[in-house]
């Protein structure tokens, strides 16, 4: 492993983004949300994202010049357009939008169309707690789970995250995806070649396996069982038929350098808390409640690992597997994309 | 079993609960739900119901002549008081108010507050599918499931349901509770004296038990382990938070007779498909995923057997426990509340 400053570990991974070809917007808030995720403790949604990423860049998968766009605003829904570029600018759009929208109506629905990785979902939510509001985030993915009963692999493990702001505390942060553990995790051990535990995948034969390669050849399986993939057949809804981005099952895989533009979507919820019940109200029912919950000295508040870890990373630095750390300088250091 | 017809059921259903204390309107919202969940195969969400209903109309915990009204409006939410009634009249009111809502604005987040059991979720979504919006509903309900690591029960099985329209064809009806199974199963087991599958719950202490009873005094198991106590949080925090109502851990159970008003809340969200990528991309789009569905012969739709059981029971009656019916029946004559 390689300790390394947050600095440096954001202009590197800043660096092999524009020599792939990524606009300056493009790569610098793809490059903040990927080593914050690193900070974070979230290997699989960090910068080891980047080598996939600049492939993409380079080969057309993922478009460097895109700038996101409005295409609708109508009452208090709001629908981006990627323009197949890196999800991470027209999801920052859609939230900086949807806050404003939120504030005058209540609530934002805000969508983003023709996209691409969103990343550890919650991430795009810290500024929606920031000011105050409540946050869901839903977003859809390659198809990596059959439906109920069936065996080609339909719907993604389709992320949701949801964040509640406290006074003068972190926010609650619930991150989560419908697979039993999120498919970026088979990607590390294949990559450290490690195996893994039963119950997180099945082979192409639908067979346990605790091969990390014959699982991404595979599919996941599903948290709770039916349960997780009739919550990934409702994101895989809203997003294809709401945004008229492409169905998991339409998706090629983020993880492969070669494929289609994948074409997936992100759909952000934000509600004020000022339009219903009210503030005071909020903050004095979020405190009861968490109160309750620490009482039990074995209760974590969700998210406060990953408070913790940032805070400690910020100041101490944060390692990365030397292989990984040598392709990103090596990808900083290539020729850049005309 | 008795076999009835639905409108023998139906009428049975509301003069017990008029004569517990409900007016008309809500005697006759409530029934009607409850008799479709039967017709539909949904015992535990069905008549079985209304002793306990009818209890609490008796005792105080819901108020028969609760009328529904809007507390707040503002942009594209929405805030419906139920007044400790039963929660279908809030509901109804939420929904066909959201339904207008959601036609101006794109969206609509309506919620109800001061509630009470509003059954199977699924249920309030049909006329918002009928109106070609699609339509996402939670609830949270009386503690049945620790914090993850903690052992005193903090959050409900808070259902989640969605529907999705279709053109001419029944709509995609996805509805399911955060626990392994619904609460209500472990109550109609308890009430035949039968046991129930390990999995379903643990007792008291934390140990898995066969013993409905015995489930019923400890905890459900969530569904997919940490990610349903996640999810069942976020519906908690929701819902105590936007509404003022309470959580799941101040709530007394919906399955007892005696207890506090429970107070807990409802969540509708209703999007207009017109108002994003459009009315002609979402029936396209959504046919498009159905037909790679049913490609696999295995593949079911979701709500599809609640369906057609139920225009098969509107045909042939619904068979009712002897001794449920016997129960109703008794409820129907009792001399009624001042």
């Amino acid at each position: 492993m390689t300790l390394l400053s947050r600095s440096d570990l954001f202009d590197t991974a800043c660096q092999a983004l524009s020599a792939a070809g990524a606009n300056d917007t493009m790569a610098r808030l793809t490059a903040t949300a990927l080593v914050e995720a690193d900070l974070q403790g979230l290997a699989s949604h960090g910068v080891t994202r980047i080598p996939a990423y600049a492939a993409h860049l380079r080969n057309g998968r993922a478009n460097g010049q895109a700038e996101p766009r409005v295409l609708r605003q109508h009452g208090a829904v709001l629908m981006i357009d990627a323009g197949q570029g890196l999800a991470y600018p027209a999801c920052h759009l859609a939230v900086q939008q949807g806050i404003e929208l939120a504030r005058q109506q209540g609530v934002a629905f805000a969508v983003v169309a023709n996209s691409h990785h969103f990343g550890a979902a919650a991430y795009h939510l810290r500024p929606v707690a920031e000011a105050g509001l409540v946050g869901l985030a839903l977003g859809n993915s390659p198809a990596a789970m059959p439906a109920w009963g069936g065996k080609r692999p339909l719907f993604g493990t389709n992320p949701i995250a949801a964040a509640f702001p406290r006074a003068g505390h972190d926010p609650l942060l619930i991150d989560l995806s419908l697979s039993n553990v999120a498919r970026g995790k088979l990607v590390v051990a294949a990559r450290e070649g490690k195996s893994i535990p039963l119950g997180w995948a099945l082979d192409a034969d639908g067979q346990p396996t605790t091969d990390p390669q014959a699982g991404l050849a595979g599919s996941m399986v599903p948290a709770g069982g039916v349960k997780g993939t009739l919550l990934s057949l409702v994101i895989d809804l809203l997003v294809g038929t709401l945004t008229g981005s492409h169905f998991g099952f339409e998706a090629d895989s983020l993880l492969d350098d070669e494929g289609r533009a994948p074409r997936v979507g992100q759909v952000f919820l934000l509600i004020d808390p000022a339009a219903l019940a009210g503030q005071e109200t909020y903050f004095s029912r979020i405190e009861c409640l968490v109160d309750v919950m620490l009482e039990d000295p074995n209760v974590r508040l969700p998210g406060a690992q990953r408070f913790s870890r940032q805070r400690e990373h910020e100041a101490s630095g944060v390692e990365i597997p030397e292989v990984l750390w040598h392709k990103l300088q090596q990808l900083a250091a290539a020729p850049g994309v005309a």
